[in-house]
C-alpha cells in the first residue's frame, strides 16, 4: 500500500479524491499497489464529507509520518506551497503538483531537492491541464532535439478568441459570457494577459531545451486589443486569430513569446477551439505532432495529477530522469526573430499605399470591406525591422505577427 | 555504454541508424548514458556505407554477444522477426520493434517472455509511426478508464480520402498519386482494405483495456467503394468521411471495427488531413484527448524506435509496466451497437422516401443535387435493425457509419 496527502481540497483537490475513489481498480492496478488516501489538509471544515475523517489542519502531521510516500500539492500560489513541497522532498516523500506558479518559479530547485532524496516531483497537470505533454517530453519524444513548442495553453482565452469568430460577438460579451459559464475567474487578468499561458510555456521550454527558462523573460502580450474586425481580416486571409505562446529555435537561436497570432490552416493549433488546448510540437526528426485536449476543469486536471501519482507509486525511491537540466535558458534578442505581420492602419486610396509600401516594401493587400482603412501582410522580416516601419507608420490600428 | 543491434537495415532500419548518429548528444543525455550501435544485421552487403563495418549476417552472432543490450527489430513480417525477438527477450535482452504484425499476433507472449527475463518489449513505432501513444497509454493515462480509442491510424487511405474531398480525384486518381508519392506500396490492399489500420487498433485496445484483442475479430472493412459523391454528401452534412479503426465500452460491452466513417466537425479526427495520423482517446475522467502526427515515414518511426531505445537503455535489468494484461477481450455482438447510418438508394420522389419510412422510421433526408437518388441519415438505432432494413431496401447503392 502506498500513502498519500493531498494538500488543499478546493476544485482539484476534491477532484483528485473523486478520481482515486472512482477508478480505484484502474488506478492500483497500473500502480501496481493500493493508492491510499490517508490525509486531506485543508483550513477548513468539511462536515458531512467522505474525507471528514481523514481531513487535517496542521501539515506537520504529515511531514512527519513515515508512512505518507507521496504528497499530492494542489493548493495553488507559491507560498505555503513551496514550503510544504520543499519539506516533503526532503523527507524523500514524492510530489505530484498541479501548480504551475511553483514550477515555472521554483521547478529546478524541488527538481533537485527531489534528486537528492530519491524523490520524484511530478507536475503533469501544470500545463495543459489533463492533456499528457510533460511525461512525452521527458518519456517519448527523447530522440528529438526539439525546434518548437507552440501552445494553445489557456482555455478562457482560447473560449473568448472562439465565440468572436463563430458568433461575432465582441471581446467584453466573450469574456462575460466566459465568466458565466466558470471558465473565466472574476478577476481574469491572469487569462487574458497571457501571464497564465506565459507560465506555462515557460515550464514546457524548461523541459523541451534542458534548461530554465524565466518566464519573466518572456515578451507577453495578452488578446484585450483584439476586435472582431481583426477576426474579419484573418477569415479573409484563412488564418484563425489564436493567443499562442511559442518557443522556437532557429539555428543557435531561442525564441520566446505570448501573443495573439494568426494561425493558418496548414497548423493543427487552427482547429483547436472552444476551451480546449493543444500543444504543437515539432522535432527535428519527428517533424510535426500535437498534444489536444482540455485544459483545464476538475476531472481532466485530476486526471493528470493522479496519472502522477500512479508513477510516483511505481517509482518508490527511484528518481526517474527528466530532461529540465541546471543552467538557465538564455533567448536571443527579440527583434532578430524573423515573421510575418499583419498590420491595420487608418487612411485608404493610393497615397496610403504608397506610405506603406516605402515603409515596409513589397506587402499583399487585404479588402475585408472595411471603410477608410488599409489592411497588409509584409513579406517575412526581421521583428526590429518591422517595429521600426510599424514605429513611423501614420494613424495605424493594430498589428498581429502571422504564426510562420 | 548499452550497445544496441538493429536487425535490419531498411528504410526504418537506416532510419534509426541516422537518428541516433544525428541526435547523438541529445539521445545519450536523455538515456543517461551512451547508446552505441554495434551491430546492424541484413543479408544484404552495404558496400561503401557507414554501417559496412558493423554489418553482419548471421544473427547468432548478435544473440551470443553479451555486450548487447537492446536489439532494435525493424524487419517486419512475423518471421524470422518472432524467432529474433524471443530469443533475444529470452537472453535478458530488451527489444524495441516497430513491427505491427509481430505485435499483433504475438505481443502477449513476448511482454511474458520479456516480464520473465527482467527485459522489455517495446513498440512505440508499430501505431501511429512517430506520434507517442502507447507510452502515454502505459505511463500518463493511467488514473483513466478508458472508454474509447478512434484512430485514424493509416497515412495512405487518409491522403486518398483528403485528396478526393480536396482536388475532386475519385479513388482510382487519388491512390495512383499516393503511389507515385511513394505513400501506398505497388500492392496496396493492406492499406486501402484496412488490415493495416486493423492491426493497430487491435494493439491500442489491448494496451487501453489490459487484455489482447485479436485482430481477427475485429470487423474490418476498406475504402475502395466511396466515391465522390459519397464525399459530396459527406461535405452536405458537414462531415468528412475517414478510414477510422475504433474501440469503444458502452456499458458493460466493447465494440471494435474498422470502416470509413462520417466524422463531424466536433470530433477533433475531423481536421487530420493527408497523411497524418491522430489518435483520439477519450477516459472516463479525462475526456476528450488527441494525439496527432506523422503516421509513418522513415524519420518519425525511426524517431519513436529510437525512445523505446533510450526508455530501454533508461530500464535496463528492469522490466517496465504495461495496462497489456493477461486474457483475451472478447468483444460484444455486433449487431447490438447502436448508431446513426447515411444511406443512398437508386429512385426519387415520394413513393421512394415513403418505402423509406417505412424500413429506417423517421430519417433525414439530404439533397446533394444528385439525379435520380435519394439519400438519408438514419435516427439511433442498433445496427441489427439497420442492416435488417438495408438488406430490405430496394436499389440500394452504400451505407455508411456517421461517427458518433
Amino acid at each position: 500500500m502506498v500513502n498519500i496527502a493531498v494538500l488543499g481540497y478546493g476544485t482539484v483537490g476534491s477532484g483528485v479524491v473523486e478520481v482515486i475513489n472512482t477508478n480505484h481498480d484502474t488506478v492500483n492496478s497500473n500502480a501496481g499497489v493500493e493508492i491510499n488516501i490517508k490525509y486531506v489538509l485543508d483550513l477548513r471544515d468539511f462536515p458531512g464529507d467522505p474525507v471528514e475523517k481523514i481531513l487535517v489542519h496542521d501539515y506537520e502531521s504529515i511531514l512527519n509520518d513515515d508512512s505518507v510516500d507521496i504528497v499530492v500539492e494542489v493548493m495553488g500560489g507559491l507560498e505555503p506551497a513551496f514550503t510544504f513541497v520543499s519539506k516533503a522532498l526532503s523527507k524523500g516523500k514524492s510530489v505530484c503538483s498541479s501548480n504551475k506558479e511553483l514550477v515555472a518559479n521554483k521547478g529546478p530547485e524541488l527538481l533537485k531537492i527531489a534528486r537528492d532524496n530519491n524523490a520524484n516531483f511530478l507536475f503533469e497537470a501544470s500545463c495543459g491541464g489533463g492533456i499528457p505533454i510533460i511525461r512525452p517530453l521527458n518519456s517519448s519524444l527523447t530522440a528529438d532535439d526539439i525546434m518548437e513548442i507552440s501552445g494553445i495553453l489557456n482555455g478562457t482565452t482560447n473560449y473568448i478568441l472562439t465565440k468572436m469568430s463563430d458568433e461575432g460577438w465582441d471581446f467584453e460579451k466573450a469574456l462575460k459570457k466566459a465568466q458565466e459559464c466558470g471558465y473565466a475567474e472574476r478577476n481574469p487578468e491572469a487569462d487574458i494577459e497571457g501571464y497564465d499561458a506565459c507560465r506555462k510555456i515557460a515550464i514546457l521550454s524548461s523541459i523541451a531545451y534542458g534548461k530554465t527558462l524565466n518566464y519573466e523573460d518572456i515578451y507577453t502580450e495578452g488578446i484585450k486589443e483584439i476586435t472582431t474586425d481583426d477576426i474579419d481580416y484573418a477569415k479573409k486571409l484563412g488564418y484563425a486569430i489564436k493567443l499562442v505562446a511559442s518557443s522556437e529555435r532557429s539555428g543557435k537561436d531561442i525564441y520566446a513569446k505570448v501573443c495573439p497570432m494568426m494561425v493558418g490552416r496548414d497548423n493543427p493549433l487552427f482547429f483547436v477551439n472552444d476551451v480546449f488546448n493543444g500543444i504543437f510540437v515539432k522535432g527535428n526528426m519527428l517533424g510535426d505532432a500535437m498534444f489536444y485536449g482540455s485544459g483545464a476543469g476538475k476531472l481532466p486536471t485530476a486526471s493528470a495529477v493522479v496519472g502522477d501519482v500512479v508513477e510516483a507509486a511505481k517509482n518508490i525511491g527511484k528518481t526517474i530522469p527528466v530532461r529540465w537540466g541546471e543552467g538557465k535558458l538564455e533567448l536571443s534578442e527579440r527583434g532578430s526573430e524573423e515573421g510575418r505581420f499583419f498590420v491595420r492602419a487608418k487612411g485608404a486610396g493610393e497615397a496610403k499605399k504608397a506610405e506603406i509600401n516605402k515603409l515596409f516594401g513589397q506587402v499583399e493587400f487585404v479588402n475585408a470591406g472595411k471603410d477608410l482603412e488599409t489592411a497588409f501582410v509584409t513579406e517575412r522580416m526581421t521583428e526590429k525591422d518591422f517595429e521600426a516601419s510599424y514605429e513611423r507608420l501614420e494613424d495605424k490600428i493594430t498589428r498581429i505577427v502571422i504564426k510562420s
